[in-house]
């Protein structure tokens, strides 16, 4: 990962964020004590010219409008020019006006950016059921594209724009050096800090390259990037119907990159490393979190065995609690591992904290409380489970539970 | 429910809670601002006679040293005694000490109430990895059994003695009045506040009765009694490694009850009403729950679909924080239901709030929202998803989550 990260740095891309008065319903009255970017609600990502693009989309069997047209645009083939994100608002279980809404704001961009309104896709977070303002939307894109640029800070706020509960901007970057010498550059940015579990695509994550690639290429990078990575993420347990991860590909460097070629291997392994920083950053930034959480499962059956354990200990709402207490309380460990279905015998299990055994054989180590408080007073906690039942692995990536997810998602709405 | 309950209302049985120093190191030096019966940590009930027994238990994989004894004699078809109960410790992943120690805990009670050893069931109930304190425990026996009691006093503290983070005694009771005029009665008592979710039972719940009844039938009534209460209450998502629900008749009535009679119905759907109150008062008083909330699923096209989508929305971290700030915020519902794995159309759910239609057809009403507030702030909350698919019903009792909760729970261990 570069130093300094922004979704503009592969050649051909300029990005811009504004604010549509979404989070400051007032725009002549904004509180000068709070930083501008905290009121940025609109974000655009273009390219300079058409893009292949891969995408991979939220399981829940609700999805949001602006995440289905957008599926229906990358699924049916076509090029895209780029994508508009907002968030506040995630254009969702509002019926057959969804759709209208965000074709209204896609063509307000493709008018203004000279394309086709099916180049633009489309994303929204934020709550759901309430009807997009389209009208806020559309007044500030002549400013929104207008500020299109390729430095750092349109590509900043572009990432402020989709921010719901993030704390921190989430933005990655590689530059990567081809077989042939030549190199290619990927960056990404996203937003997600609650509601957010695995099953198939999390939160949104937008990534782009100045590669050659096509798009049937792309979409199975994608989808192996995505697995251990996004897919392995779990802030709450729960899924959104807005997640998205896309990347738009626009062949600026004139780099070709060929399926089977050893520089499409170097080009997933980077991606697919920009997908996990991003996940870890994800999980580091959940809604209240004080500890990032890596859950760990080694020596499986199967690798659904080792899946259920970890997702089992990532969503125990005790086992998070007492990572936020920096309790070394790990009978709830294996207590979440004995009821997540997984078949093991538990009178074979070793669980580690941060490198200290503290159960060995099923049974509870006489292990030293200083040291397990000091490991737990880390930031970084990481747990292995080992059922030396066969060699499968599987790992999550958590956080803890505090008052302050509490305090965040009992407001949130209102 | 009878207006005062207590475990020995039915003919025969006696019972008594007492302090072993668990809940209290120091047993000389009793905080006298603590009501007494917060220290009680050991409770006995005992039957005059030998009774038939019926238990059901955790699915989880691990399963607690004093559950593993009690199952295997159950499960072995013998006749028992009585039940020996603790908090503060679950005798749980300690390894085979675990079974020894709950053996020498009955033993020390048969040799004080003159039975044997494996008529005496054991159940713990609290930290796991953390050795019993056995000597603590056989030094209060002989006072234990000394002071039982047919009165109410003796009952509730048995019940006291079991109680974790329970804030409030879980006890009923019901007289039944049978074909033949004659009556038997029916009592139960239950601990459980957190780490609770449907996962074939849940908790300690111990039931009475002066019915005679044989083991066998006792078990398909409580197996029945068990499936839409005990497993239909959701706190957190866990399932402890201790949790059992067993019924204790010992036919001190004199009356008879056969399998395929009238009767039978009549007392299992007697069994089944207390199981669904204690049921209710436990989802009432989970942890740091400020909310009741029945989720109910209608019109599911299969039974598994309904159970799925009521336990994603009793597990939702999202909606559950939703009713503890009294947040309208039913896009959350929809999402856990999308998410559930549970097959609908989207497009065809109505979600009612306390009888408040908040979506219809998929769509986000235009709803009161000072109605809705005013029916989130009373304390029951019932929320009914209508999927129009075909006829399947499920529901499931939980509570809100709260910053108690997240304070109860990452402190508890130390």
């Amino acid at each position: 990962m570069a130093e300094e990260s922004y979704i503009t740095m592969p050649k051909g891309f300029k990005a811009n964020g504004v604010s549509a008065g979404m989070k400051c319903p007032d725009r002549a009255n904004i509180n000068p004590d709070i930083p501008k970017n905290n009121y940025l609600d609109v974000g655009l990502i273009l390219s300079d010219t058409p893009c292949n693009v891969a995408g991979v989309y939220t399981s829940n069997l609700v999805k949001g409008h602006s995440l289905v047209r957008s599926m229906d645009i990358i699924e049916g083939g076509n090029k895209v020019r780029g994508i508009i994100v907002n968030s506040k608002n995630a254009n969702a279980a509002v019926g057959s006006v969804g759709i209208e809404d965000a074709n209204s704001v896609a063509s307000h961009v493709a008018e203004c950016a000279s394309c086709a309104a099916d180049e633009i896709l489309t994303a929204s977070t934020g709550v759901i059921g309430t009807r997009l303002p389209v009208d806020k939307i559309t007044g500030v894109i002549p400013e929104l594209v207008e500020g299109l640029t390729s430095d750092a800070i349109g590509a900043h706020n572009s990432e402020f724009a989709m921010m719901t509960t993030d704390t921190v901007p989430k933005e990655v970057s590689a530059c990567i050096t081809l077989s042939s010498g030549k190199t290619v550059t990927i960056a990404g940015q996203a937003k997600g800090s609650g509601m957010i579990h695995p099953n198939l695509a999390t939160m949104i994550g937008i990534f782009t390259t100045d590669a050659d690639i096509d798009s049937t290429l792309l979409k199975s990078m994608l989808k192996e990037a995505v697995k251990y990575t996004f897919n392995r993420v779990s802030v709450d347990g729960d899924t959104s119907v807005c997640d998205m991860v896309v990347v738009l590909a626009n062949g600026a460097s004139g780099v070709r990159i060929e399926e089977g070629s050893e520089d499409s291997d170097i080009f997933a392994e980077a991606l697919r490393g920009l997908c996990e920083d991003i996940a870890r950053m994800i999980a580091s930034d959940g809604e209240g979190a004080t500890k990032f959480v890596e859950i760990e499962v080694y020596g499986a059956a199967t690798p659904k065995d080792a899946n259920l354990i970890v997702t089992a200990v990532a969503r125990s709402p005790l086992c998070k609690t007492a990572f936020f207490g920096m309790d070394a309380n790990c009978g709830r460990i294996l207590t979440a591992a004995g009821y997540s279905g997984a078949s093991f015998d538990p009178e074979k299990v070793d669980i580690k904290l941060s490198g200290l055994l503290v159960y060995h054989d099923g049974v509870a180590t006489d292990f030293d409380e200083d040291e397990a408080a000091r490991l737990l007073h880390e930031h970084d906690i990481k747990v292995e489970i080992i059922l030396k039942e066969g060699d499968c692995y599987d790992r999550m990536f958590t956080c803890d539970f505090s008052y302050k997810y509490v305090e965040i998602n009992g407001s949130y709405r209102t």
